[in-house]
């Protein structure tokens, strides 16, 4: 039975929270804090844990043997190093800290430490349709890959977004899965803007990302955050021989009045709820081998930056990477 | 320049020779009757087709090479024996003749004759899906053929349908399909009653027909005529190593409040329209290897029959035929 | 945290330890008891369950809160009657018991005793694809129901298969859904034998089930036990004003050679393992609405019998039930 | 009956004359011309047309009421001007001429002539399906337009093929399908580069081209000429409120082997054949309302110059036309 602390008890903490108590097996929560006493006190309430003065108490308690961390962005770095120092396994939900540079300080206290302690919330790579489709490319049945088209859209957004979460907060997710996808870093980014929808305020909405990776493969990706109809997630590899494409998933087919009609998924919850059930169960069960670690969230902090300053200027950004610690 | 004589120029005569006129080449309209005079003379002045005073006299004329009949079911008998023995090719609709053994008398007219001379209008082989299927079976790539499915759907049907056109009008293309799609006779026929649409007024529908064939392949047919949501038509076939079916033909697909949606076709006109084209286009070639002769007509015509009996009985009803003429 | 003692520890036995002990929280194994003393003791060593001399001593157990009865159907009636004795819940894989009188024993102990304690393993009510489907036409959106189209295939089965396992093993599956989608039951089975496959060996393989409910729907199976391609599983619902399917879900589509391709499904476990999940999951949390029951046990039996008696005579077989007794 | 001359007879030329012959009626080939004899003999044998001993004799004889262009491209200026100052509708192959200045020349001439005689061979516009996408987006049911996704993928190009080509041959039709689709012009184009295919040899393959439109609605365009598969031609709206895409139309779905699969058209004739058969036929109806004019070859050369211009150097080229005349 693993015991794990919760730092931060919010929305997504205490979504992890029920994950980790009413959907996977062998694992207990014994800790939490929140900067909101009252959120902290619900999850006691549910598991029967514990109640700490902050994160830190949290990762130091004795009766804790791995984190979660899902407090705000800006406090990742304080308690991810901390797991680390005190030699604790660390989920922590995405970003992994809030600029490269704090990244890259965790990528290399984790490399000191010398052991990988640092997990990131990217679920993606537990998603069944896209590790059958990184099998089918890795297979070499489609050939070697020249091209990925994507799409990443969102029936809406809450009323936070800003221009700059549309690429921190919903493309990174199509940025780690690329990296990982192709196993290769992203070398330059270029960010386009079409038309704006009148749906979505002030922000610039849709974007086309184009991604250069160090193979060659060109990346585009179209991130729609108001599409209103629902949530589509779209991904088709280009290879030499063939292609390879994340199929529709229709429980059902209606005819009725004139149309066959199947649902679209709602939200990311109806789509990728499975993926974050197995992407907890694995690093539970202390998977590694495909786990999106601190080098990860590093690269993703990186090229989202880059991004970013493409969204602002319109020109293509070429990205540079620190060396890569061999414990990646 | 084949010269064609139509004889009834009602609904389906005039679609034809728009047919014969608008879409198919080297072919011209030279001859028509009608009972009614207005309908001969609206074909008469959108083709210059001569206004003949009957029939018989359309299928004498010197300037007409071969014969299309939409007359009235009770008159095709006199007239396709009568094309047989003028020597002319003759198209006729659906169905040859009103009885088996008015079927018989022209299939012995005809072997008498000893030449090819008769097309009826079952024009399922000539749609391009239903020749890829039966490609497939023919191939063996699905293995020896064991049971198929079919589904036979229109949105609705004309106020003068009573329960036995439900068999003569529409699940007879599924019967000739059949015999067509797997070289071999029906040899029984069960008729079951599910619970009736209140859709369909006073008529018993939908049914499920039960074809058993002489190659033990047993088949399954749904007919429903008030499915008020599109016109529908399935088949899949079931063999020993795989399976083959009819696919979806989406020429688009429109993602909208929540759905995926496609078009269901409207009628029989969207889903087989080409296949009436080919069916003429390859008549008025003379190609004739696969095309529907007076056996087909004949065989469908008692297959029918034992259809109609069993909707009425409920029972199984065994099917024997005539000895098949050396022509067929 | 409900402690579960399971009575059979042979594959399915194991399976379902496997599901409450890694897949399923708030639940722990604590007894175990098999004849084969080498399969109850490898539960043991996997879960720390204390292993029992038999059946009734794991059900009479102290530390047992609920039960796993996953033994020979043979022994089904006297665990499942003990179970409900102790006034604990059971989970009984199906069937029931081996034959309509012992179900009814079990009903009717049942009932005696004035709460539902009993959950039968027919987990097709547990998948989310059914759930759909069912919801759909619950909705209304389809209209009333006149009829269903299904089809089981397996690519093939264990060698001790006979012709009954295909209807009590197999068909029983689709015999316990339509029972739970339509809300009825079933008052009547025919079985109709097609062209055997060479695939099957000695026996009739595919079936064709026809199926009348109590509310005149009509339902039509097949079940294909040597279908060699995969995993097939099909149902078409057909409404007064439209048609409800259960759809492909294809995670992949692969383009490649001429051909676009997408997986089959190559079993049960991949098909239905989330359902097994669920199912589980939903007796242990103790929802029974949907659940299930005794009397759905029993309902299955006398179906099953009538299709066994029906494949042998080639007859339509009424069935008559007991009287259902409050509880249900 | 519509009398067309030929000028051209190689084998786009004589498809064309198989088509005026064999597929549409109400038309007939009465005059042709090839620098090769063999070639204008060959149709002459087929049609019983006259050869001539140029395109202008072909143009000017007083047998010919509508002329088609089929030579090299070089020569199209040439017999489309000779055939406006005969004032004959005049169906000219792709390219209209081979440079902005030359189509701008015809654009003129038809311009002075007062009337619309020329048509360019752009047959996407004649497609079911992209008239039935076009259909949805001028409905308004998924919102104002805001990015298309398309690719077009060829199975293998001829020896031949330059870089260039992939411009001027192939995604010229994507070029025009935009403009129609959107009733608006292309301001800006960018070529991007993906990693080459092994297959493409020395040419680079696949592209991306990114368009700008005047509505600020941007487009990009997979162009793969060796995609080895099969030909695909994609398409996808996304719209304010939703997205409409081209289906897959699959005629078949074959279950075998633990796959279901679809077959992918080989290549153009087989996916835009009955398209090239709807273009000719409402040319020689006389159809004008959506067809592509003088104006649209004009606009097709500008873009695809500045395409091969960005192809060459990497940079995005803003595009100008000249003044647009009343005509068109
Ligand atoms: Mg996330
Ligand atoms: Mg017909
Ligand atoms: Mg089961
Ligand atoms: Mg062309």
């Amino acid at each position: 039975m693993t015991r794990v602390g919760v730092v931060g008890a919010g929305m997504i903490g205490r979504d992890h929270v029920r994950r980790l108590t009413s959907v996977i097996s062998r694992v207990t929560v014994t800790a939490v804090a929140d900067v909101d006493a009252g959120a902290a006190a619900l999850v006691a309430a549910s598991t029967g844990a514990a109640v700490h003065p902050d994160g830190l108490a949290v990762i130091a308690a004795a009766d804790v043997d791995a984190v979660v961390v899902c407090s705000w962005g800006d406090t990742h770095e304080e308690y991810v190093l901390a797991a680390i120092a005190a030699g604790k396994p660390v989920f922590c939900e995405k970003p992994l800290a809030t600029s490269p540079q704090a990244c890259l300080r965790i990528v290399e206290a984790e490399a000191a430490r010398g052991t990988r302690l640092v997990q990131v919330g990217y679920m993606r790579r537990y998603d069944a349709a896209y590790r059958a489709l990184k099998k089918v490319l890795d297979s070499g049945a489609i050939g070697a890959p020249l091209m990925m088209h994507c799409a990443h859209r969102n029936a809406a957004v809450p009323d936070f977004y800003r221009p700059e979460n549309i690429i921190t907060d919903t493309a990174v997710h199509e940025i780690d899965m690329v990296r990982w996808m192709f196993g290769t870093e992203i070398t330059a980014v270029r960010v386009l803007r079409p038309r704006a929808s009148r749906n979505a305020g002030a922000i610039p909405d849709p974007l086309l990302l184009v991604l250069e990776l160090a193979n060659e493969v060109l990346v585009d990706v179209e991130i729609s955050v108001n599409a209103r109809y629902g949530y589509d997630i779209r991904g088709e590899i280009l290879g030499e021989n063939g292609t390879a494409a994340l199929g529709d998933q229709n429980p059902i087919t209606v005819r009725r009045a004139g149309h066959l009609t199947s649902p679209v998924p709602a939200d990311w919850r109806e789509r990728f709820g499975p993926a974050y059930d197995v992407e907890l169960r694995e690093w539970v069960a202390g998977h590694m081998p495909d786990a999106p670690g601190a080098w990860d969230g590093y690269a993703a902090s990186v090229v989202s930056d880059a991004a970013v300053q493409s969204l602002r200027t319109g020109e293509r950004v070429p990205i540079t990477l620190a060396a890569r610690p061999k414990l990646h």
